[in-house]
């Protein structure tokens, strides 16, 4: 790759002409994301109405710090935001826009500690007696165990949460293992469920986990960074998110399921006033409390970030675009073609084995070449099914035809999770991922 | 601005023709940040080459985090990377771009962090007797306190540091407060010394913060997001920058001096392998290590984001536009222009008052009217010309034909803060801008 590239950054400027080159080997070069053969992230796809909001915004190249600067975009995150808290099933409340759905957890558990534990902001992990803890499922994002870390709880003070079978946190689990820590003395305070977990795609009991919470009065924490689109389907909605009106703050990012473009996260908290009092640090060369304006538009102070990108027109431009009726098909789409695709591997238990029925769009599976065929299944296979999975990627990837994500999981070995995010599919695209699998790996 | 836009989402998408009207409703009542007589802000101006850069960056929509799906970008990053450590002053070490300026700073102290206390990430607080003390002058950034309350220590144990009258860290002062916190028992670990003040544009003295740092074993970062920029011109950047090379962390934003698009943020590290030792949660679904190429290209693991935005291509573009000579002479024309309005304020001391004799493009002066002239400075006068700053801000904002940010400090009342930032601002602008002040304000 680097040897067809020309990278280096010259003493002197290059003419427009090797510019316009530069850009064009870049993107020849580059891996087509937009393609709807590929289903290797949660992010796929190239929304061309997003597309456009995003060339508007760095057009307009402005800060999202002040209303002075930003007044439109400040407007627009306004009613964007309430529309999804609207959506979650709140009334009120307050949300931001942040760098990814990690940033977007920490922004919980930032708020989270600071209205238990309101001495922290200022006199740190020593304004309170005994160590906090906090719990998630053995299947959620890493960056709730990196907010640990970050936080300065340390990740021994994570706890994972065993899951079952389908990869939803077991709530009797969680009870025992807080009743665990409180008897060493220990503050569980913040529990992280998950509504769609990155590699199955499993939803947590928020229902149960909810109860939990109350009944040991901690904060609950949904990251619906990859279900959260599921909330515009009236159908799919159930039974996956019930509950989440529940939890006291919820991240959601609509650069996954909605394909908005990269990046666009939020996080949305039920109480208002917790960002602000929180991460409020007063710049007075930011926030004078003596502007020409309401300084309530100021977001700036709610915020760790101080400067922040505008990641609101490309959504608020989408959204205009396609209507709640618009994200709703969509969601019902890919939920249906990830239906069909299951059927279709189904259909064909020689060629594919089908690891659990998925409740989303992540469809994990082996591709069974002809040696592997007509012999039970047992963990050797299962073995053998995980040496072929990175060679029939690397197949693929050669011939450039479609990519598909793998991982190992627990005691499963390398295994493939085929995400359908993408608006650009069709059920052709699926009939050709299943029948290049099988051309590319039959013989291996 | 709410009866002027229409921003609600419908329940059904709206035609080709109203999103075009969105799109120029929203130019229209948005602020020019790109307009020559912006002063308002650290980031200023549109870089036509660098916006070429991010419309691509959005159509090839892609994530950061592996080099399967971002292989070219992924490069380009080690390509400019390098060279801004090299500009820095080093061989080796790493680098990584973040979500703004505060985020580098607060990588800074965790990789502080993590290398003198290694336990800390996974065992917390808890793992050190002793409570961690970080530094700044009461100049710095705000991110700096925030990152001591994010990351546990409270803002208490974030000290601030006098500075003398041009706004720099007094290294004796840093010196007395650093004993004073030992003599306690806690643990000083971490200065930040700033390279740009946000209100005065001053230098703290890095090479006697140093001295301080090696003499008591103490992590130097140098937050270099807004000042960083003048390391590309040889003239400026002695003696503002020397010994920045001692340091061993520095944050350089692009996004500001350099005229790079929002955002464009970066963290440099003398020292390799402290990111990824420090923020590693080994991820297994996307961090295999049997991949089919070189894992050490996936940078995912070495943040806390996870997925990250790409915001190399509009800098590594402008940059190959530009050339280094092409940064260094933007440096050096911006300086000079700021060293011009610096002479006509000085050439007119009954209109404006300068603050103080700049080091950066920061001008920091009040304007007097009528009334106010031709009598003594006094803290009372003062206070009067403080009052009349919000006003004549926003007569300009109601003629709406220039905008420069104002803000108290310390003891001085409002003042003016101009900025210039921005190739396109040219001496006429800057005459422009002093006698529109003069016209709006003059009868205040």
């Amino acid at each position: 790759m680097l040897r067809l590239l020309k990278l280096d950054i010259p003493d002197e400027g290059v003419p427009l002409q090797n510019l316009i080159d530069d850009c064009s080997l870049t993107l020849k070069h580059q891996v087509k994301t937009g393609h709807p053969r590929f289903f290797n992230q949660l992010s796929c796809g190239l929304d061309i109405v997003s597309m456009a909001g995003e060339w508007l915004t760095a057009t307009a190249n402005t800060n999202m710090f002040t209303y002075e600067i930003a007044p439109v975009f400040i407007l627009m995150e306004n009613v964007v935001l309430t529309k999804m808290r609207e959506i979650i099933g709140w009334k009120g409340g307050d949300s931001i826009f942040a760098p990814g759905g990690s940033i977007s957890n920490m922004y919980a558990f930032l708020a989270a500690r600071h209205k238990m534990f309101p001495g922290y902001k200022e006199q740190g992990l020593h304004s309170i007696k005994g160590q906090l803890v906090m719990y998630t499922s053995n299947q959620s994002h890493y960056s709730v165990k990196s907010c640990a870390s970050v936080c300065g709880l340390g990740t021994d003070n994570c706890v994972d949460v065993p899951s079952d079978e389908r990869g939803r946190m077991i709530p009797s689990e969680l009870e025992r293992l807080i009743l665990e820590r409180k008897s060493k003395g220990h503050i569980p305070f913040f529990v992280t469920a998950t509504a769609g977990t990155t590699v199955l795609g499993a939803f947590d009991p928020i229902n149960e986990i909810a109860d939990i919470c109350e009944k040991y009065k901690m904060w609950l924490h949904i990251d619906a960074a990859w279900g959260g689109g599921l909330l515009l389907s009236r159908k799919y909605r159930h039974p996956r998110l019930d509950g989440i009106e529940r939890a006291n703050s919820v991240t959601w990012n609509p650069h996954k399921l909605m394909g908005t473009l990269l990046q666009c996260s939020t996080i949305h908290f039920r109480e208002n006033g917790l960002l602000i009092s929180c991460n409020q640090m007063s710049a007075e060369y930011l926030f004078m409390q003596d502007k020409l304006y309401d300084i309530q538009y100021d977001t700036g102070d709610k915020v760790i970030q101080c400067g922040r990108h505008n990641d609101v027109f490309k959504l608020w431009l989408q959204w205009r675009a396609k209507g709640n009726e618009g994200f709703e098909k969509h969601m019902d789409h890919l939920m249906e073609l990830s239906e069909y695709m299951v059927e279709k591997i189904k259909a064909s238990p020689d060629k594919y084995y089908l690891i659990l029925e998925p409740e989303m769009v992540n469809v994990s599976f082996w591709y069974v070449p002809k040696r592997l065929r007509n012999i039970p299944h047992s963990p050797k296979r299962a073995e053998s099914l995980g040496q072929i999975t990175p060679v029939l990627k690397g197949k693929m990837m050669e011939v450039g035809t479609l990519m598909v994500g793998y991982q190992p999981l627990n005691e499963l070995p390398n295994f493939f999770r085929n995400i359908i995010s993408s608006a650009a599919v069709t059920k052709e695209d699926v009939d050709f991922l299943l029948s290049e699998l099988d051309r590319l790996g039959q013989d291996l």
